[in-house]
């Protein structure tokens, strides 16, 4: 099912800013047993996201109401919802009541997410880099090309997710997750303020860690602080925590701090599966 | 109209790439008498897009046609041209085999281009800088919220366009447009290697400086050096050039060197619509 503005079809006009200039936001986000996880998160990014472009937040009543209508009997599966500025003729310039579109669709939820989580994953440096932009760093917007050219640089199946810096090298992300580890007990991740996606488990992570006194600090690195790591892992909405087992021809066993992390992170969905 | 892969149809897939990531490429072609102008130059600089991207080109002769059939009967118009990867799932990896996405569309052309072409424009310096990536600088793809967070820092009609300077404070080029200063009878442009888009017309008036001994360099330099400058334009597509008469407080008279390269300019463009 592909619901736009509410309707069940599955095509936009090819005028939306969406398409035309990647003018909008996207979450994506599990669904199991007809629950979006951590769906608060979610749209809690979405509209700060929607503020920071400007563009008018969905009504959140509707919002929701569609979320059901998607995920209604759905026992596992990804929810992706796209908030655009809507149509708004040729140029730059945004239309001054624009009227947003709302995408919502579903798709199969992929089934190799725990066999990884599990095993743990094998991990690539990228030679792209990312572009730094304040303004845009953190929020899940449409501008995706940087993620896609990275992505585009390995095809062998063995390696299951590259690691990105930014233009000043620092590291930032994977091309599709975010990126933490572990030295001497103390957890570490990329600084998001010049560039990367400020994803939500990222954001449970955080907090998890805050709750746990498990020491976590944000700031700029370099790839041989990843190389010199006692542990390693990637995250996201959709593969939850992968332990990284390799990486640039280096072997990093999976910690005891990695497999502690998935297991309060098990225990934060079930509790938000519960929740109205 | 709006051909969609050759379909007279104003819509497309909502699984689109284009609409899902931005990932494409686009022109924007002024039309005269059924005539797109420059095509060659702006189909060189498409497929170019598209090979960086590694984005599989249209077939040539099918493009021609369907560029030919949107501009038939049309005095004066805007073409725009949208190549996107097609539609490929949810992820960024790229599809192995993508089946790119076609769309040809038709604009009415602005009726204030000429009017500003005559009496020049008043320019203000952007607050947004445009991020820094090598990879992506000179094309015109798909990505574009950061020319529109720029575009929407002012609303006031009386300020015909907006100087964006990347990351690193160097002057890059307008919101749409590029952008030229002439120093002691020398023509100065930003080299567009970390952001910016390689114009079409920029590339024209890099040609005719050739031909006509003008001296012309590509070069990183501030904001002082645009408030120093002799002389002042923006251009593109479809405005042409604009001369820059007034920036940051500052009165710039239009100057001999923006006025001949004008009228070189229309040389140029009547020779190329007799071209086949």
């Amino acid at each position: 099912m592909i619901l736009v503005n509410g309707e069940n079809k599955g095509y936009i006009s090819a005028s939306d800013r969406g398409f035309q200039y990647g003018d909008g936001v996207f979450e994506t986000i599990e669904v199991i047993n007809a629950k979006p996880v951590f769906l608060k998160q979610h749209l809690d990014r979405l509209f700060i996201g929607c503020r920071t472009l400007r563009i008018p937040p969905p009504d959140l009543t509707t919002l929701k109401q569609e979320v059901q209508q998607v995920c209604l009997n759905i026992k596992l599966g990804v929810l992706k919802i796209i908030i655009t500025r809507g149509i708004g003729g040729r140029g730059y310039c945004p239309p001054v009541n624009p009227d947003a579109t709302r995408v919502l669709s579903l798709h199969p939820f992929p089934d190799y997410v725990e066999r990884y989580a599990n095993q743990g994953i094998n991990a690539r440096f990228c030679k792209s880099r990312l572009g730094v932009n304040p303004v845009l760093a953190g929020i899940k917007h449409l501008n995706r090309l940087e993620q896609i050219m990275a992505r585009a640089e390995w095809d062998d199946p063995e390696i299951q997710e590259g690691i990105v810096l930014n233009i000043n090298e620092h590291v930032i992300e994977g091309t599709m997750s975010n990126l933490f580890y572990i030295k001497n007990r103390m957890l570490h991740t990329a600084c998001l303020d010049t560039a990367g996606v400020s994803g939500v488990v990222r954001g449970v992570i955080k907090m998890i860690a805050s709750q746990q006194n498990l020491n976590l600090i944000e700031h700029d690195y370099g790839q041989q602080s990843l190389l010199d790591a006692d542990e390693l892992f990637m995250c996201n909405s959709i593969i939850g925590i992968w332990p990284v087992i390799h990486l640039a021809g280096i072997d990093c066993p999976i910690g005891p701090i990695t497999r502690q992390l998935q297991s309060w992170l098990k225990e934060f969905k079930a509790k938000d599966c519960l929740d109205e």
